[in-house]
């Protein structure tokens, strides 16, 4: 499948079964206008029915951001005269409903994308940058980013996303509400304090007189994993991102059910008989596309 | 409205919006009788309805603790001989029913409160003292507290509600499990690590001869919380706290849903036009009551 | 009752109401093999509903590790060509969903246990045995302990509970994806951060020309708490673990109202006249068998 | 307890155990007023906990029929106005919100409380009477009465419970939809084919030239069930009462672990100890209070 | 909007609001090959969001039937050689999975359509028939109608929403397991006192000679239903349709509280006023479109 | 496999793939003991995982009825001094709650079990016959039958399955009130009008000469559908019957999913190639077991 039609997506493939997107937009902090979430939706829908993609770095354009968040002139503009002059509150209502609706589709692509998904946060990372991150599997960010869950200072409750994956994801409910409800900025080392991302990756210094910027750091770290992902049993990464997303919402005996279910043909495919056999054999197995 | 009917609690308004709550038993360190927990929902419940009030502080009054939790003699009496002698095992079931479920709903409404609470514990906050911090939507504490889920050592297990909420807002259910099983002492250091406070405040040494206690410290800082939050949208604010508990316990798609719900008629009030376009301006906005 | 006829786990009792549980297959590092798992479940069913039982401690016997997961000799055969030659991918599915369920079933025994379970991980900690550590009630390890999700290695999703547990037992889900998805080696200091473990015991240094190993240190830790437990009321800490457990994976409306239900009679019995008379007189309280 | 301070509604007595609750307002057909609402809720409140009263039968005073509905002169003003003049549409929504859960709670006292309560509808019955009749646990009805789910008729969906119990409580979705989309009226007869109301009374002519009026009859039949549930044990019809409303909304696991809990304490009154005792002997018994 | 761009379906506009959709593949006895279950999702998409229709009557074109179900040849050979030969069962299973969950979501689109739906059944009504009407709001039949819950028959359970929805839509779980375990067909009159369809109409013979078929007869009330329901206020009619699906499939008290955030905005709108108006003074409102 | 050894069951096989099942007590009109639910535990496990088992009827051996329930003198006993004497209520509370768990596990078999369960209802079908014919599939009975949720009348709620499952098997919640609450007697007419079976048979007077009693023609009526049933696909008929138990206890959008990911599978089988074959072909299939 190619990948060149995206006008606010660069896609690049890395290493084989890695997909690198980066939100396009640096001019803007990468911040989101309507057809860019439009846009978002349809390519992580491609990337996960695309079988030659095994795992997807997901990062910001620029040196900036990640992400400004919510472009308010392409597009929040929607949100402050919805549906038109002179329309009820109950007519606005649905008009909003369904727009907040497709936008909140559209960017869950990112989680319902059927492989691994490592978002890589950098510089600016406010407002929507914080649902889109929330989507993405696995979060890691550079030691200069700044965090926060903007929405509280235009008047309004995050909707995307944020609100309703956040307290799943980290652990302290006391945390998340202070940086929700204050919108403060939070910075790199409380973020991985929190939970919020496994890893920050900063400035290297090598001694060899080359200096990586920390982005590029976060990035080759995160196509390092991506990398390692793409070479192990699709049939298993997978199945553990699509169990590990059930499990987390579902009681314990619903997910062992499910679990039972989904394995009763998850271990019937080519990848177990190839990764026990190389297990035994200590060598390494290759395993087909899915 | 006035909150001076309350006898257990000390209500102030340290600055606009902010409503300080001082459970007022120091002499027998904030211990809790019936009286005073029937007090408490009522006192919340009015918190909540009150447009005046933007942002709750609560905390203990005294030096000696946030609180000792039940006071045995004063309300505890009631669980050792329920429902009189020569009652069976099943009437005694019902009269014990009905008043841990009184009991929970009076706690409860501190979370129910529409409008964020940011609870200080200091020095004892033991048994029904965590029942209350669960409950608080932000956390703080004194680098001196002694936390214990105390309950075991009586014989029984938490019942208003540390058990159903803890697991939900900390990460660790090993330490969850530790604490609650063992009833011992944990301290601030463990208790931010934890995840169950989200700051500790100690005593100020500032150089300038004074020295600030660590209480004050901890409840200046609430206090400085709840005035940031208070001049903040309380559409956005209220919002938030109500689409985060939401959030925790519910599904990913059923939280979406809801949010959408939700938010199709907080979007369309004052307080969105008003925060975009002093974003856009760069100016202060002030919200209306809520 | 008594515990002589279990082949593969080795029960002592090191102190009164306390069973020490050996994994005991050394000489494998603990791999379990299918007649391993099954008495696993038979043994803490017995374990439940021991009323000479107030508290478990699970290591596993040796010095190499915990359990290297699963014996695929032993027992993993099953799955690669599960029903039988000639066999349709329904039928086969039918075979391994019977075939999971029953090894959840076993191993769910230890969540299941009513008594509170200390499970002590040491050097290998692979596979299945997260699975195990899942179900145990707190976790603690030796510094020296090695864990890994291991099962995307062999070609498929953990199915025996780690999926199913893990994200409501530690607080990232951002790491949790990581070790599942990555089956990457993690180490007891990671593993305490993320809140998987609450303590990690190290090797003693006493001064005194002795040595103690870390998993000697960690094993007498874990009794040391299992001994605290069992002087503690069994109605207080049963009833904790069950509520805590029925919390984890309720609203919080639906497990304050079981919390009522279940503490209208937990209330009632002796133990919590004898532990308020205990807490007044300053005495200590001993309690009946449950 | 005095029942005699309700205005709004006439409590009587007519059989040991047996309260019947009239809704009083026959010049208005039964329309209820804020006022009525509100004491609805404390009315059947103090009912639950009277443990002189074991059955409950609900009907509408006067001929015309069991109640109108809302009386929009006397509390749907508040709907069309809500909050006051010049108000945001997101402050109205939360005037209103609180409005209708308040609303709802009043009304849903009558589901809450723990006897049974028998619903006797005659003549009109509409809107707000079919929110009540869903919350009465058996729902008999005259030959004359006339059903309608009238909200839509004036503009909104039903709010007060109908939309939320009456898919739990009948089987077929189709007529469902049918009634509350159309607001049709539907008779005793389709009510009774659907299952919405277990038995339908008549006009009796009873050959002696006495005739019955078909309210009459029904009022007698429900005072009939009323008071066999009286003399049976109020251990075993409130926790059935409370088992099946648990039962209709969770899984049949989940409602079996309740039962097991529930139960654990319920068999253990003096209740089944005279049931069986009377079962063996042939004996009635008799059962105290609850 | 037009709908003359629809292959498979014939769209026309009986009465102002009313959409009649005639599934339209009469020479095979309207069965559905791939292209059309394609087209049926974005038809109802496509009615879902336009303000012109408020009520939508859904029959099948032709006198053999409303549907035959799957086109075998047309759609079902993607079942039988999943994903091209020489794959294994897993990735079959990938493909099948999202095979069939596209296929629910575009027949679910009936269902999610937020204006009412009423399923027209006549004549053959096998297989996938099912599913369509199960998704329909109100159905009503032929008297010749011949139901059957076909596919047992081809070796496969329903999977298109039968067994989803059928339990939910119908009071007796015995008769839902006889008729999807047996295939056996069914005819009116058991689905009408089953409460599967809520009228059933037949040829009538009218003493003017006329004679009109049964399918005539059905679609003039289904049409004369969608008319009644076009001239009520749309936000009342979508709002019950929302808030009964929402009611069948969640607690009492977590759809009570949706209702109430739900009618916090939709009595704000014109029609509420509008429809109080009308009711005291008695006359007839006009709504606005939504 | 062999089922001599059931003492209190007679398993016969009246048609290849039909298990005919008799509580065989005739003398006591098949009141249980302890002994024998724990036998129905088994049986009912051994005939689940019996390939060679297709469908299974469930009848009462003799001529007085299907059960008296539960054989106070054999099983009942336990539950009045439960653990023994001078036990306080919360020991004797675990020890009936694990009294009930088994009880329950046990009747459960006949849900849980993977083939499909005919319930034949005659003569007395008291108390515990409830809680099993809640537990087949289908149920019919004889125009004689006589049932009753008898529970209420020796003290208790009852416990082992009908309050759980009633209120989710028939449609009108009035109606299971009713019963359940009164503990009176209904009969066949009223049970197939409520949707609790779904077929009455009677004596059958064939102006032969012959006469057949009921209960002969409801056996005769239960193994012809169950020999029906057996001729069916397995990989349908059973995967029918675990959608159906999944759908009617999970939201619409949980038990597609769950559909998709079963059928994933199921359809991968010979069967419905089978099954699609010999519908184009107009051949009779056979199916393999399962």
């Amino acid at each position: 499948m190619t990948y060149d039609t995206y006008r606010h997506f660069h896609v690049t493939t890395p290493a084989p079964g890695v997909s690198h997107v980066e939100i396009n937009r640096p001019e803007k902090i990468n911040a989101f206008s309507k057809p860019m979430w439009l846009e978002c939706g349809r390519l992580f829908d491609q990337l996960s029915s695309d079988a030659d993609v095994r795992a997807v770095v997901l990062s910001g354009a620029g040196t900036k951001g990640f992400s400004a968040g919510l472009d308010v002139q392409g597009g929040g503009g929607d949100l402050v005269a919805p549906g038109g002059e002179g329309v009820d509150a109950t007519r606005k209502a649905k008009f909003l409903r369904g727009f907040i609706e497709d936008f909140q589709r559209c960017i869950g692509a990112i989680e319902r994308c059927e492989k691994p998904v490592i978002g890589v946060m950098h510089g600016i990372a406010y407002g929507l940058a914080i649902d889109i991150a929330c989507c993405a599997d696995v979060r890691i960010c550079t030691s200069d980013v700044r965090f926060s869950v903007k929405e509280v200072d235009i008047g309004m409750p995050a909707d995307i996303g944020t609100l309703a994956r956040l307290p799943k994801i980290v652990g302290s409910l006391s945390w998340v509400k202070d940086v929700c409800m204050t919108a403060r900025v939070f910075d790199a080392e409380e973020a991985l304090r929190q939970g919020f991302v496994s890893a920050v990756y900063r400035r290297r210094d090598d001694g060899h007189g080359g200096e990586g910027e920390a982005k590029e750091e976060a990035v080759r770290a995160a196509v390092g994993m991506a990398t390692l992902l793409a070479g192990k049993s699709p049939v298993a990464v997978q199945g553990t991102k699509e169990l590990l997303n059930h499990g987390r919402e579902h009681t314990t005996a619903e997910a062992l059910r499910y679990t039972a279910v989904w394995n009763s043909v998850a271990v019937q495919g080519d990848d177990m008989a190839k990764g026990l056999g190389s297990a035994l054999a200590r060598t390494t197995p290759r395993f087909s596309k899915l």
